[in-house]
């Protein structure tokens, strides 16, 4: 996703100041604190325009989300779309590459994956949010029988998160090749997910930690 | 597939006394002692009109191509495409609800499971070959670190073949959501699979028993 530049734009997080979590380890292991509750923790890696993390904790509104974003113009867009209102919502401004550092062990409930950056590329492997490396972060931060559910209108990465994530430690609980057309489907879906599944099918995993 | 009804068909079988191999149970554990040889068996559970069998045994000379059909119109009809001249190629006749009665446990290196019915109602779930209760059967016949090469047309049983694979026993190897345009695609095809590939994508997955 391409956004444009916004100059000053760390000071403008200071207009959100429930939403955005600067880049710390404070809340390592205090997310319910946090909250002020002891709801379960769903996770969202990567989070578009905030699309479908409003409608998600607007649906589940017992359920802490957080989204962790790295680049600020993405934050900075999608927390205009959240508002401040959202009592269950939190951006953490972070790296995918190590979870451990914002949650401890068993910490988080469920992970999602929406349209994650294919790297098609096969030496780009290694970057896909499926990978084996990633999985291992994801084990170490899931309580047990914790949940990712994966979505992608990239069929390749779809052929290798399914590989991937059933050979290294999860369950495959449901699968759809065509999500939107399935028993699955809420119809809540990312602004990416909206324009793509126009022209073809959205694949759908949900996965569960062993 | 419909084939029309041939009546004396039983005696036809009379013409390909070296390929078809009447419904009984007096090669269980001796296969190779069938062939000749100490080759690897292959079985294909339903056969269609045998041109899979065919250019796979063509292909593969090294190895023992078993089919395991039911149906007499089927076998009289794969075996005109067969020929006699075959001599790793045999077809069973009989059940796949039994394979235990046709094998001994870990004789059967690879199974080819070639767009069998989707039975696409779910109370008719337990028919799907590759339910369960067939795995089951699977795996008993099946040697140590033995393949289960999966094909279909149809998304639902793509579906339910990953779910229910991934979850009793088998590990998933490779998985392509459009197999002719894939890495693993070697051009052989099933009868069924020439028609169904002009209108939609062929479904594939290589599973091996853990």
């Amino acid at each position: 996703m391409r956004l444009r530049r916004v100059p000053g734009i760390e000071k403008e997080f200071l207009n959100y100041p429930h939403l955005v979590i600067a880049d710390n380890e404070t809340q390592k292991g205090k997310w319910q604190q946090h909250f002020a509750n002891e709801n379960p923790v769903y996770l969202e890696v990567g989070m578009g325009r905030g699309q479908f993390l409003k409608a998600m904790s607007q649906s589940l509104p017992n359920a802490n989300f957080i989204a962790l974003e790295l680049r600020d113009e993405v934050i900075f867009d999608a927390a205009q779309t959240l508002g401040d209102e959202l009592k269950n919502v939190a951006v953490l401004r972070g790296n995918a590459d190590s979870l451990d550092k914002w949650f401890a062990p068993q910490e988080v409930n469920r992970l999602y994956l929406n349209f994650s950056d294919p790297w098609p590329k096969k030496r780009h492997g290694k970057r896909r949010l499926t990978h084996e490396n990633f999985l291992k972060q994801y084990k170490q931060i899931l309580a047990k029988n914790g949940d990712v559910f994966f979505r992608t209108d990239v069929r390749q990465l779809m052929e290798f998160t399914l590989t991937e994530m059933t050979n290294n430690g999860f369950s495959l609980v449901d699968v759809s090749l065509d999500f939107h057309n399935s028993e699955f489907f809420d119809g809540i879906t990312t602004e990416y997910e909206d324009k793509k599944s126009k022209h073809g099918p959205i694949y759908y995993g949900h996965f569960v930690l062993k």
